[in-house]
């Protein structure tokens, strides 16, 4: 299988730990594609009209996006059912905080595109206020809320454990972990995992 | 059940018409809650960290969010199999299409809070042409390659139904119907629906 991404982006990341949490990682092939936001890139958009990483592409051709799409079909393929519970309570959970993970990547990884594509002198301070408060509020309620969920190894923690790792990488000086010493102990666990060594970012 | 939202949003309409089509519309109760880019809202706030519309809280209390997890939950509630396939090519095959839906409101939501939202000197025009090319491609990929999924009614074809008349409402002028005839049969059959007339639209 092919993913089209780069590995510093937190939805291309999450599908490769997923990959290496089911024992498919050394099947998925990452093929470095570079995004800006202004710019169209044409072999991403012959695969996907959206033209945003990542895309995958299986061994029999199928071309599936977006991230979320891709780690269902990982789980899937693989047969692993531990990551993604199916059905019931369960299930709602972990699919919360997987989308609180993208709430997360979402603000963060806007925010960056403000700061690192738009021209300074169009850049929104209200907006980019707005954006890291999301990223703050959500961050305290993972701290208080959601200990038990983030103990298990599910596409809810994976997504938590890599966007906190992109955090770090993008925005060091937020310093997530100051007054969240339960967050920063999942983290410093989580990021042991062999799926994180094998994804692990350049160094920033 | 309680849907926290604005019909206008395509991420909130899409899970109304998703509850009407499995049977459970009526037990969906819509709170009007309104949000800004760049403003908190409180009452959201207290419910998801990420305090993006919709969020959905059951009727023993759990809280769910984003709109595909909501779209998830009533689809599992309902016990309905149809609308989202449980697994193999059909199931990514919708899944994909759910995400391109996802991806054209993605981007047309995002012209639309730079443009209504963001002082007009900050407004960088790049970034418009890129978002409004990406809902093109995606449209025209929609009339060529997705005829036989459009043609059934799953997830994938109401978020597809969905912010098409997302795009009539908001952005008549972009005439999206011009070259696409499959596309605009598509759309005037789905209109129909009772889903899609009992969660229409105000008047522009």
């Amino acid at each position: 299988m092919k993913i089209l991404g780069d590995i510093v982006s937190p939805y291309v990341r999450v599908c490769l730990v997923t990959g290496y949490e089911v024992g498919l990682g050394d099947r998925l092939d990452l093929v470095e594609t570079d995004v800006r936001i202004a710019t169209a890139n044409e072999d991403l958009g012959k695969l996907s009209p959206i033209a945003q990483i990542p895309v995958l592409v299986t061994d029999d051709g199928q071309v599936l996006h977006d991230s979320r799409v891709i780690v269902d079909y990982i789980c899937q393929a693989s047969g692993n059912r531990a990551l993604m519970p199916g059905e019931g309570q369960a299930r709602f959970r972990v699919l919360t905080l997987q989308a609180i993970g993208q709430g997360i990547a979402d603000a963060s990884v806007s925010y960056r595109n403000e700061i690192a594509q738009r021209p300074k002198a169009l850049h929104w301070p209200a907006w980019l206020d707005r954006l890291q408060l999301r990223v703050e509020t959500a961050l305290d309620a993972l701290e208080r809320n959601w200990a038990d969920e983030l103990a298990e190894t599910t596409v809810g923690s994976i997504t938590v454990a890599v966007v906190l790792s992109y955090l770090d990488y993008r925005f060091g000086h937020w310093a997530w972990r100051d007054q969240r010493p339960a967050l920063s102990a999942f983290h410093a666990r989580f990021a042991m995992r062999p799926s994180m060594e094998k994804t692990a970012l350049p160094t920033p």
